[in-house]
């Protein structure tokens, strides 16, 4: 009954199998092991880009911070909603490497619209020198509020992004699972919706730490290169993130654990409806489910053994029938019986 | 015969072993993994330090960066050699996480004298707010010649630091290699010598990419853990960098495999000898050697298959009986009987 | 007619008077010519402060840029308006010298209220090391919008931010303006209502362009003037901010201009109000005017050779009934007549 | 008898005139006013420059720094001279607005040679992403040690520079003075001997505080602007500036000033000459000298009044025979007697 994080379970066997399987001999350090040829391939395969440049790094917030510093100048402003992971979760990290600022964008969902988005571009117009320029774009796919762009929703974003001459970043910390349940390919929620660069997500699907930059214009790719290592984010050991990587990919492991972890999430989500108390914030359209019941309830669920974060408030103080959030997160681990044991519990 | 950099060679396979291990179940992320809290009493017990705070990071690169910036203002200078890795071999890593510069103290084998640092010191003086302002003191233990200070050393290094209110940091890339030809304690070479903060190699030595950050003085913890987070450094799977860590401090291994590392280039050294037309650059006392030889047996070496950096020239062209010098570097995986294949290949 | 900024017209005569004066023989650079031990005096005692440390620098963006570096963290994060200048106008310096991010906190006439600053420092608030931590509150003193915060206000500001640990900053390019339509001290207005640093603006009001930082805890004194010198704002020839401020505080003659600017933007403003198709936006209370009217009347007006910003719109396309947003701004030189001849060309 | 630096002696009066004079009426501000517009011909017309991009800045920290940030990428290094005023006196601004380091190149006597260049550009190579890539090339003329390139000598420098592809910035805080020994002209001494950016001093040449900055290929000029305003360096009332630029310009006003101060240097020069115990330690070609006299001889002179900086050591202390070494600098001010009155005291 473990929900609070999709970075909290075991990497997948075969992962760890291929980690174990690189570590054999000796390997030309920092990116130049033969493993990464593969990976590489492998990546701009999947992405139908053969052209792609393709570097690893050790989680998002570097995969963000690196991509987003080389499509930044220090003067402008990126354009993110206000629950954007890099605004709230990564301690600066966006600003640290890009030296410019957020601009952050309103949302009901977790996702971005693009009269939303164009409302604020226009905001930050008019004052030429003295006011910070316009950046790029990002949005995160899976959003931090469990919900899913459409394609034609992405594909209105970058469109509105490219007429103001703006680039678009695609934070897919949880990739595999949007496009499990859009049942899209790779290229389709990316290149051919009009985004230039990927944070493809590996670690909170079954990876130990990996994570896919993905630039379709590899015209920065050396500037990407030299911000990595600058940022201290080039490994000398760099199969261990190649061995991971090709492992993740190979045979559609990727697909199918995100596909798992969205299914627990449905059998979670269908569970929850039947309780008169719960209401659902956004329709869970992927592995993350963001939900309200009173304090009470909540409180017996985790003083039951059930763990998951409580977003705005503390389950153990206050009035027991005011609601509270609560965030369950399913990873490729979970299975259908500790689901169940969770929603029983629940419905107890 | 591949001695190229000991970041080519495999971990050892009870730090691969610990990484399965620990590849079970859920476990809390970003440091807060069971596994950290005994990490963090090994190397407390290690550096005989119960006061010590302690952190893991994925390489050299990063643990100097972080370390320096939570010791260095940004309009002061760190005080490193000329051949330091912070100024060399970080593409301006220290400078991007410090803001600050680095003072370059001139070295004959690597070592910086105190002399040569008063003097550096004191040529930063007497510019009051117009000139850079002094910061901590950064030496690399083994340095980066492959030559050892001894313990008077360090603490005449410290004493003159200190004289000038400046802290020191240790770059312990390869920390454990020191110790073992030191055959000093972590403490002896460290906080009894004045030391206040090192970067703790296990990457080099026998993990898959794991480093310690040491502050012995806790005081400022919390600062280099917004640090870290904001480098894009705290892991999410936190526990695959503490298990690493675990089993390489465990029953002595990491001191094991140092020793392994340091017979061999001893054995190495004493073959290396005994070519007339060899000339060791400095007397190797860990696991690193420069040597000088003509530019055509540099070439027979590799085109017999020898694997190892040419520092200061191509031995494919030019004056076959020019000396080019040559770098070797020993890790835990080499056998004696691969030097031995090498050696043999020299005398020929 | 000129109504475009106060930042468009002349020194006063006795400031550029001062100027002259300090033009005789040598004097020492960098803040230590005698006329700065005079101008630290006069600030000292303007703000009941003896203690104080007190710099000068040439413009609001530097002073604003400087202090908030000396009062912020990299990983924190300032609370200021939406509207604030820190945010709009200076095209991210704050965050070039801070390393930090700004949270915007809403306001409908660009005054903050104490609980909408609260519930923004709460939702800063529960991320730890993942999100940025808190740093100082700034705000503006007159506001970008031409209202102006009661002495009540400003102590309900500072207050919770003290609650919160965090320190406070008034951006006071219009301080004298504030002063005089409170009719109170500059003590009041600043430390005895809880404020740690304040920009002391001269420069919108009457002097060439000079801004002092006032440091009421002297402790980053030292701080203030590296970071001051690595931004390439200490003067070497110093004497010539100095000799702006001695002037400009001489005798009262900074709260004679401020007299002047608020009287004739009251005249402006009981013009305005006679005319029915004008609406005023916010109260003025300073030198400031935000009004609203029919972009043909707007296109009359500037035709006719007034010059003012309209900060919404083109006057010379589109419906001509649709209102615009102008903002009129006066400084110390405007005339009485010259008011009168704006109002009678509006009221036509 | 005040040699203590060029930035104490007052501005010339025309300077101030002309400040006296802009004082009128309305103007626009951030460099949109008139006599900007008379400035940029004026400059284009001195450096026979049509195209290039002309900016004005407050002081030559600020000039440098500005216009390095906007050649330099953040993972380069700048190559200039031990003893470069942008590494020893600016408080790691240039680190600041660059975000890059500085290679120092040794210098004999304030210069650099093209060979001592190429040395360290070479130091600088083979470590691919791992170390600092090579950024422009920064030269000061007249150097820090009052010498001055001939114009093969910065030709053959900047030749070295593009053969590596970096590019030329010249640091030209006594750009004037220079010129005036060089009996060339401003475009010799610049774009035609490969230079592609000044900082073309005028602070200490007679203004009250501005310099010119001037980029021969206007590509980055909206970069400059954009660096300019986020350091905080873009001044609100700026025909302040410009009128010293234009005032500083007329009627070669610039040079008279620079060929006064050379006079005074010369003169001095010719005397200290004439002492058996003073040596000058560089043959003096501007208005700087560096010499050496014992301890008491310096004493003797600073006790009867003169001004002038003693480098490395304290007169008032220690063996009276020891040499030291004093720093004489000479501005448009100085007069004929005020230097001979100084020589007859040290003849005395």
């Amino acid at each position: 009954m473990f929900f609070a994080s999709d970075n909290a379970g075991p990497a997948h066997p075969k992962v760890m199998d291929a980690l174990v399987a690189a570590n054999q001999g000796y390997a030309m350090g920092y990116g130049a092991d033969p493993i990464m040829d593969e990976v590489r391939a492998q990546i701009r395969d999947v992405f139908e880009a053969p052209e792609a440049a393709v570097y690893l790094i050790i989680n998002g917030t570097a995969a963000n911070s690196v991509l987003l510093a080389t499509m930044t100048k220090p003067w402008e402003t990126i354009f993110c909603t206000e629950c954007a992971h890099i605004h709230e979760d990564e301690c600066n990290a966006p600003e640290f490497f890009t030296s410019a600022k957020l601009t952050l964008v309103p949302t009901a969902d977790g996702k971005m619209t693009a009269d939303a988005l164009r409302q604020k571009i226009l905001g930050e117009e008019n004052r030429g020198v003295h006011g910070p320029q316009r950046g790029p774009l990002s949005i995160t796919q899976v959003t931090e509020k469990g919900t899913i762009y459409t394609l034609d929703e992405i594909r209105a974003l970058t469109a509105t992004a490219q007429e103001f001459g703006m680039q678009s970043h695609l934070d897919g910390a949880r990739f595999a699972n949007a496009m499990v349940a859009l049942d899209c390919s790779a290229a389709d929620m990316t290149w051919k919706a009009g985004i230039d660069t990927v944070s493809f997500g590996g670690t909170k699907n079954g990876a130990l730490g990996v994570e896919a930059c993905v630039i379709f214009n590899p015209e920065t790719a050396w500037e990407f290169e030299l911000r990595r290592k600058r940022g201290g984010h080039l490994l000398s050991k760099h199969r261990y993130l190649s061995a991971q990587m090709q492992a993740y990919l190979a045979d559609g492991l990727w697909l199918d654990m995100a596909q798992a972890a969205n299914a627990r999430c449905a059998q979670l989500a269908k569970g929850l409806r039947k309780h008169t108390a719960v209401e659902m914030l956004f329709a869970p359209q992927a592995n993350m489910i963001f939900f309200q019941m009173p304090r009470a309830e909540h409180k017996r669920m985790l003083d039951a053994g059930a763990v998951y974060y409580v977003m705005n408030g503390d389950p153990e103080t206050g009035d027991p029938d005011a609601p509270l959030v609560g965030r369950l997160v399913c990873d490729w681990s979970m299975t259908e019986a500790g689901v169940s044991q969770f929603l029983d519990l629940l419905h107890g």
